[in-house]
């Protein structure tokens, strides 16, 4: 029990010295269901400066001022000074913690380099160099293998489990509805009738479709099964993986950008998020599989990428890895392998090269295609929701798309705005906060009884939106929505003319049925996500959209043939009398589109989704227009889609790669110290900028700084009086040597002097031996001027990955800018912004 | 003609002294047909120093030491000191150099920011806001709109005047050959058979095709009609506009990277490649329009930027529109609008922020659907060569798909090599480059005569890929690919199975017809790409591999026979006898990606092309392995793709933002001045560096400093022997201050100092006045470290689109690093790493 709430990796644990990280084992001595609660409690400041900074030791020797690379794990370089650390074999950053990209690529090409230094030496060599260059496709490969099976299993589960609140398959219980009723004699399909299929009730006798009892009991068995399985989901979550509930994009994108969280992404995580995910998702929840498909993928990824060193133990390059994983887990989600690439880039991915691009489009088409083997749902296409009407669509249809945009825009921010709150509200409350049981026991028998009685809800959500996006064929007759009057039926199947008729009757009570669906619906995924159960939003999203698509293209239809048949000829619409002007179907695929967007922000790889589960090219441009009126409207109402609003509520320290901002600070307004802000009441104390002189401390001096400071790290000056800028010492890393230093030479005491410059004297007059440090600094920090402008200062963070910078002047050091300062400011700055113009 | 040599935008002219551009109008005057020569000539010494640098006056009263804006164009700020220049309205780079991103998006922002500040003002404010904020939407709109107009017209010419070549519509002349047949009284249209058309002959009452004389006179009509049309497009271009020539994806590489060639994309430009590529592609040569339409769309969108001093001002934003301009250019070459953002952002792009993607694919969608309803070919296909084979591929089918991925990696490496010494010795040969018009009348006297009586090299390149990608239907019995015995019609169409008949003797001529089109092809395009006229490359490397997968598809459909009749049934296949097992036209469409993939390196974008231009999702999978096994193959032979080898051979600096280098240097082994390095042939002289101390120079020492020197700017530090760093200041700023203060104080005389620290004494004692010159320096220059590993100096230089930077060490400046040692760095490294390994 205690073993799996670590869920450390343990081959990368040993790395590290154990009484080194005092904050993370405290933290995950902490780590249980409170893991919202958690989120909470961490500041920013925690985030940044803990003790346990990464463990990066530098070595000028090897180029660079950067990390030395031990390929055996011994220590191998000559050693001039005996006093010195061993420098690690990767780095390794603590929990909640932000990597160094430039840091961790500068390792990685070390390494390489090293690689390829041997290239020539051995037969050994040239085999290691060969598996180094293909370690990145083989394990993208071997996520696609993954991922596409682990898709495909989740798939058949839950549609197996779905139907298991209806009934059971009597003779082979382990089929689902559907391939139990092929398997059975009957020589054709029948979907209503279909003896092999057992409801509960008949389990008991009661065959009496028609009688109270029957009702009562068929209700009791659905209900009941509902609340078993998502209570079952729960109890998994909360007892062995915490972090396996929820969709997981949001903290997928902050790992993406660089963040740590230690087992979120962990064996645990995923066996639990993949039981819990089938669980939930059949029983009935407004939850979709697909935000937890990607968050599975990338659990896939973490844990192949430790097959291979190269990723695994270095935290930028495995991200790499991620980003793959993520285009491959959008393609087994939606079954759109470019789609899956453009979201991993617009969407999760923070570092995204064009190497890395091909290789995600390669993981993702491996994944689609594993799943399109294992064929969960038995169909022949391509394609999810695959449409085959081959009907154009008028430019004056544009309208009503455009204002299908708006709709979606608008409920996407309402969705948002309120899910937010109730968010919020649930962490803030004692009550609901420490009882997710309840709540997910609550939610889902409200959700099941209620969808119990609505055709649309009672059936799983994929199957209701392949139903609303569908034209209405001659196959189609007993499906409410395709009930029109006076069918005229030709033989040949792609003809669109063969109905003429105005709605029947069940059409309209269908129109009922569906807005009563749309509320529901809204009002329940407002709820359910957040639940703690794996859950995610966008097929909630596309089925909300669906059906507002839906019936605005029934409205569009039915007033369409008003017109047609007031005007006679029509001609004005490009659509002749008797020919099936509006297709409700492609309606449903916009609106569809449109909340989607409203809800998450996607833009471009939202179009290439919708477009590749539809299978549709002809459909692209609708989608367009209302993905870009939604987006319009819902940025003019809340700037931050679903998953950013997330990533705040949560406090996780994103840096969003997406918006500019204009503002008139330069860096010496920022850096800390500050010279004199009015704002910075969390900086607080530091009114003076800590240094390490380059030859003028002494052990015991450096140990009182480091006690008596939490910084990360420390600029190492000429000399106080000159502040003239030498380079930066982690604070891990001058932990290390000092401990290093005191443990295993004896000659070395407090008043030691510490030497970070390359002079050092063989032995100080009349002092005790001195302590060659220079090894530990890095040479190379990134400096930057106090007059450089703060939009030039976060364009390098965010395209450089920097931790801090340190702002000079003629060459002095005047203080330092970390991640956790940028952040800071750009909140200030957002709420400086937002007073004046808004608020007041 | 002078006027048309000049093509500059004259808006932006009039913003800068003429007197201070000597080397642009000396260049200019150059400027003919030697454009080749010229950028031979241009070493990188003059793309970085030359006596242009940019017009950028940075005053630090704004804030970071970033330029001033003044939005009309007078002085309003307040004069404390009037010996100050004054700072101009836009930035400006001299022709051949590169931009500096940070600074020129700086600048937009605080131009931003003014309006902002004046959006509450007045009415007027609160519409430039909104104009504003919509530039960038209404601008890639126009963009869309006419690059999808422009695409139209040309594809409507283009044809007309192709089969011009053949004959001409008696009765309405201005009809193509197919519009003439349709608008003819024919109640079917007959290809072979079609009154309406007249041949050339029949002109002069040669009615008997059989005859000798009619054959002969067709022959020379076809030929002439190429040579007249392709002389004209030769004369075209050398008396009007030297840029309009070649395919032009090299230079909008090199442009969107950041560098400025004037001109290139002006509307005189526009014109004439507009026309010129129509005669080209008309005439018959092996040359594709796609390229060229790139190019076509770049320059609209910088004629349209123009319209918005926002984007027309500004290098860096005039960047984004051109970026959306070059996915529309590919949107409208191919009808693939998703394709076309993936080419932009893998192929063309450098600056891609999101923000861009979805604009770009906003227009490349406008594009499209213009294009759409221009609809040149007259089909109603979504896609350009729409295939509707429904069948599947088998997984064994891979096999022979790497296949031709191998063949096409190795064919467009040979491409590659064959065309680069071609181009080289033509730029070296004084008979080819100083005759650019006897070339392009060899290569169509050449390429017409043999294409006349190949049936598919006569007809247009799209029509034979067409052909080549569709499958044998019913209705292809004249087709001589598509001529099985024993052809089994069934009345469905969509039914596969037809024919399980062999080959005919016809596909026996046919296939020996594509073995030597493809020779013919491969050989032409080699000397036909890089002649003076408009042509790109896409169609034609689409034609061979359409040409070598078409027969690689017989051949396995032949042997897939031949195991059917030998084996009986065949299951092994997963293949009924009498099911047709392989569609030679999907091995066709898989070795157009596979050729083109080994021409261009293209991966990702390449795929997504293939796919809408055939619009079959189906195919995805090999179309995908073929690329992959041809980059491959391709990477190992060769490291570059055509662009990039054009661009080297044209010595451009492009930094190019794919490759990852693993260097072991540091920064101060490759600044100016260096260390002692030994390779520094083309540094040359400066073992010193040149500096401007604060405060310590007479206004004649400047002006000495700025003769004796050519380098674009200068490290500002407090004093030459400390040499700590104050800013820096461009040569550039430097020179007009001190051209205003001598022309307007006459009191500034050679022995006045120039002060660039903030306190300057009111009156040296017994001196002339002084002169105040800091608001000229950038207080905000990028530094780093002299130990700052070169990977992430290149990575800075990437990423932040920088000019230079400064490298200290311990506040000290030691040296200068431009894009232009980077550059050299790069190759010298890579020559260093390719001598040992491959060479010896």
């Amino acid at each position: 029990m205690r073993r799996l709430l670590e869920e450390e990796e343990p081959e990368s644990e040993s790395l590290i010295a154990s009484n080194s990280r005092p904050a993370p084992s405290s933290l995950s001595n902490r780590r249980g269901f409170q893991m919202e609660r958690r989120n909470r409690d961490l500041s920013l400041d925690e985030v940044e400066m803990d003790n346990s900074a990464p463990a990066m030791v530098h070595v000028d020797t090897l180029g660079g001022g950067y990390a030395s690379f031990n390929s055996s794990g011994h220590q191998d370089e000559e050693d001039e000074s005996p006093n010195e650390p061993i420098p690690p074999l990767f780095s390794k950053y603590g929990d909640f913690h932000t990597i160094d990209w430039q840091r961790d690529l500068a390792r990685d090409r070390l390494r390489h380099k090293l690689i390829v230094g041997k290239q020539a030496e051995f037969p050994l060599g040239a085999i290691q160099s060969a598996w180094d260059a293909s370690a990145g496709w083989i394990c993208v490969l071997l996520v696609g293998l993954a991922a596409g099976a682990t898709a495909g299993i989740i798939d058949i589960s839950a549609r197996w489990m779905s139907d298991l609140k209806n009934g059971v398959c009597a003779d082979r219980f382990w089929l689902d509805r559907e391939h139990c009723c092929w398997s059975a004699n009957d020589t054709v399909y029948k979907d209503y009738d279909c003896k092999a299929w057992t409801k509960w009730p008949w389990m008991f006798d009661f065959y009496n479709q028609s009688s109270a009892i029957f009702g009562i009991l068929d209700f009791l068995f659905y209900v009941g099964w509902a609340v078993a399985m998502s209570t079952l989901a729960v109890l998994l979550v909360k007892v062995f993986a915490p972090y396996a509930c929820g969709s997981g994009i949001p903290e997928i994108k902050c790992i993406l950008s660089g963040f740590v969280i230690r087992g979120y992404l962990g064996k645990w995580t995923f066996i639990i998020k993949s039981v819990g995910l089938i669980l939930s998702s059949a029983s009935g929840l407004s939850l979709g599989k697909e935000g937890p498909m990607v968050h599975l993928a990338c659990c896939i990824g973490n844990i192949f990428s430790y097959l291979f060193p190269k990723y695994g133990m270095n935290e930028a390059k495995k991200r790499e890895i991620l980003s793959a994983s993520a285009a491959a887990g959008v393609s087994v989600a939606f079954g759109a392998p470019i789609g899956g690439v453009l979201f991993s880039l617009e969407e999760a991915s923070y570092y995204f090269p064009l190497k890395t691009m091909w290789r995600s489009f390669f993981c993702a088409l491996i994944a689609g295609i594993i799943l399109r083997i294992v064929n969960p749902f038995g169909s022949d296409q391509t394609s999810l929701f695959h449409v085959d009407y081959m009907m154009k669509w008028t430019f004056i249809e544009l309208v009503p798309f455009a204002g299908l945009g708006l709709f979606g825009g608008i409920l996407g921010s309402m969705f948002i705005f309120s899910n937010i709150r109730w968010s919020r509200f649930r962490k803030n409350s004692k009550l609901l906060g420490g009882n997710p049981i309840y709540e997910v026991v609550i939610v889902t028998l409200i959700t099941a009884s209620i969808s119990y009685f609505n055709p649309y809800l009672r059936k799983s959500a994929s199957s209701m939106i392949q139903q609303l996006f569908d034209r209405c064929g001659p196959e189609d007759q007993m499906d409410d929505l395709c009930d029109y009057q006076n069918k005229t039926f030709t033989n040949n199947k792609v003809d669109d003319n063969y109905h003429t008729g105005v709605f029947g009757s069940r059409v309209h009570s269908a129109f009922w049925q569906l807005i009563l669906a749309l509320v529901f619906k809204f009002i329940m995924t407002i709820f359910t996500f957040g639940i703690k159960v794996p859950c995610g939003l966008f097929v909630p999203s596309i089925a909300m959209g669906a059906i507002a698509g839906r019936l605005m293209g029934m409205t569009m239809e039915s007033l369409f043939r008003n017109i047609q048949e007031q005007d006679g000829h029509s001609s004005y619409f490009t659509c002749q009398i008797g020919k099936d002007c509006v297709m409700p179907g492609l309606y449903a695929m916009v609106g569809a589109a449109a909340v989607l967007g409203g809800v998450t922000r996607m833009t471009v790889s939202l179009v290439v989704i919708m477009f590749e589960l539809t299978g549709s090219l002809e459909f692209i441009v609708p989608t367009m227009v209302a993905t870009m009126f939604s987006k319009w409207i819902g940025d003019a109402i809340c700037k931050s889609g679903i998953y950013e609003a997330h990533i705040e509520l949560n406090g996780y320290p994103f840096l969003d790669n997406k918006g500019e901002y204009p503002y008139s600070t330069v860096a010496s307004q920022v850096m800390r110290p500050g010279s004199a802000r009015s704002d910075d009441s969390s900086v607080s104390n530091s009114n003076e900028l800590y240094v390490i002189t380059q030859d003028g401390m002494t052990l015991g001096e450096l140990e009182v700084l480091l006690r008596e400071t939490d910084f990360n790290g420390f600029p190492v000056v000429v000399s106080r009086n000159s502040m003239y800028l030498v380079g930066f010492a982690s604070r891990r890393d001058v932990q290390m040597a000092l401990h290093t230093a005191r443990k295993t030479q004896p000659y070395v005491v407090t008043d030691s002097m510490a030497y970070f410059s390359s002079n050092v004297p063989d032995q100080v007059a009349g002092g005790p031996a001195p302590l060659r440090l220079r090894k530990i600094i890095d040479l190379a920090p990134m400096t930057i001027t106090d007059q450089m402008p703060m939009e030039t200062v976060i364009d390098m963070f965010r395209k450089l990955g920097l931790r801090q910078v340190l702002v000079t002047r003629s060459g002095k050091v005047l203080g330092i800018i970390t991640k956790k300062d940028i952040l800071q400011f750009m909140r200030n700055n957002e709420r400086g912004i937002v007073n004046p113009n808004f608020k007041t």
